[in-house]
């Protein structure tokens, strides 16, 4: 399973029982925890997503509506007597705000917390599952984005068409990572010939608090679904910019020069009650548009 | 009206829906924050109680779940276009945290923030309506308790039985302190045959999270209720020892050593989930004794 679960959906100021922003990101048995407003500790219970499963967090910028809920769960993370390692990757002012936080509290982690400054662009994790990487994005303060993929997917081998090769285990990786073998006695056996192509390979692009800027759309290139915030309904584009956010039209444009498969909005300003005419503005641009709901999981396909 | 709402009843993991500690105590038109867990300002939003209204805000001790919820409540009441002072008494460390915090975000507040450091017991705030008044608990960091008190009542004239004296404004005033008066024409009108005592002056006292000692009843005597924390049932006073917390019977020990009038009880443990056993318990000890229940206003009468 690839889906990303939306426990904040809303701007700085909670209304509505709508929360600052957090997202999880599962990719098979991995958790991602994006952002961690205020309260979204009680959002993971809420919601019934373990804490113990999430092992990376990515905090995007230090505005608190993006954060103030990570104090409170590291150290519940804490109490529970998590022993764990866990991967803080965040601008770097975070990392002396936690040492006094905890210092304050004569706290200590029975697990490791690892921070991970963001300071550029690139790939934050690599590994044979899945890779992230980050990417600026363009609000009041510095600001990232993230990018979750999977890895490339083996080819798919038609058993039926090797049996005559009687290939050993090397032959049949070589195959499956799509190159031709050369069996034992001399017989080239083309690709192509005995395998098929395995699903796209899925990503997720989360662009955190942005102005409008066409070149985000280069960075978010082709992703199979990306989140952009939508703070504002389209007519207050001039507001927007004063407060380094977007509109609907503005994110479904982004979405559109990606060539994105789907689009998700969030990030509601606490002056709109309802939030349909986020959606219908954002379909008028770009059709493949959901609204962040807290609560859902918007599965990657 | 002199009352206290409660917004979170739960120690340090939240659970069953309950929160980490905070309290609002409204006397009259004024109302004092005491602790700010985490989701204090959408416990506040609940509950309808107006972050405007909020000029004095008390935290008792620096783990997270007795203030986590403050930089999103301050923050909240900038971007409200807050531009009333706004008073902060918490231990010295928390200043220099609030400072880092701000500048990550690079935010300013339109209104001033006072920072009081606690650093001994004693008045904090005095004034025509009421005082503040602060002692040391038993923590395993440095930890304090408040008590508010109204200011003591003029007493109440008899208009029937002043009425031959003609008295002016200034004579009026000293009946009402507790003097007798001479009338301009050399009489004497003695205090206690014009006038009643009004009612007794009302307080609250606020025990934050402590051991159980009993020279913490010296220091809340005969106040008309006391908040006094339960973090476990009877029974399990050596794990409430080693971790700087209390049982029911010990908190109703101190509110019946200190003669209190009532003893509210909160601050339980996240093992439990049902909450009658720490009422029936406390009573066994102190029988005026009422269960911290979040959305409840308890008035100090």
């Amino acid at each position: 399973m690839f889906g990303v679960t939306i426990l904040g959906n809303n701007s700085a100021l909670p209304a509505y029982d709508r929360h600052p922003t957090a997202q999880v990101v599962t990719l098979d048995q991995f958790q991602f925890l994006v952002d961690c407003g205020e309260g979204t500790q009680m959002q993971l219970a809420r919601y019934k997503i373990r804490r113990s499963r999430i092992n990376h967090i990515f905090i995007s910028h230090l505005h608190g509506d993006h954060y103030f809920g990570l104090p409170g769960l590291i150290t519940s993370m804490g109490l529970l007597g998590r022993d764990t390692d866990l991967h803080l990757y965040a601008p770097p002012e975070l990392k002396p705000i936690i040492d006094l936080i905890l210092s304050a509290a004569d706290t200590k982690f029975g697990y490791t917390l690892h921070f991970h400054p963001l300071d550029k662009e690139g790939v934050l994790v690599d590994n044979a599952k899945f890779s992230v990487e980050t990417f600026h994005v363009y609000h009041r303060i510095q600001c990232w984005g993230f990018i979750f993929r999977e890895k490339k997917k083996p080819r798919k081998i038609n058993k039926q068409a090797i049996t005559p090769y009687h290939l050993n285990a090397t032959q049949y990786e070589s195959l499956k990572s799509g190159e031709d073998v050369t069996t034992d006695t001399g017989e080239v056996v083309l690709n192509e010939t005995v395998t098929v192509a395995n699903t796209p390979v899925r990503s997720y692009a989360y662009c955190a608090d942005t102005l409008h800027n066409p070149t985000l759309a280069d960075k978010v290139k082709h992703v199979t679904m990306v989140y952009h915030e939508t703070t504002y309904l389209k007519g207050l584009e001039e507001r927007a910019s004063q407060r380094f956010h977007s509109t609907t039209h503005q994110a479904a444009d982004i979405a559109l020069k990606a060539n994105a498969g789907r689009l998700l909005i969030g990030h509601f300003s606490s002056k709109y009650e309802e939030l349909n005419d986020f959606l219908e503005e954002a379909r008028e641009v770009f059709p493949t548009t959901d609204l962040a709901i807290e609560g859902v999981t918007y599965r990657i396909l």
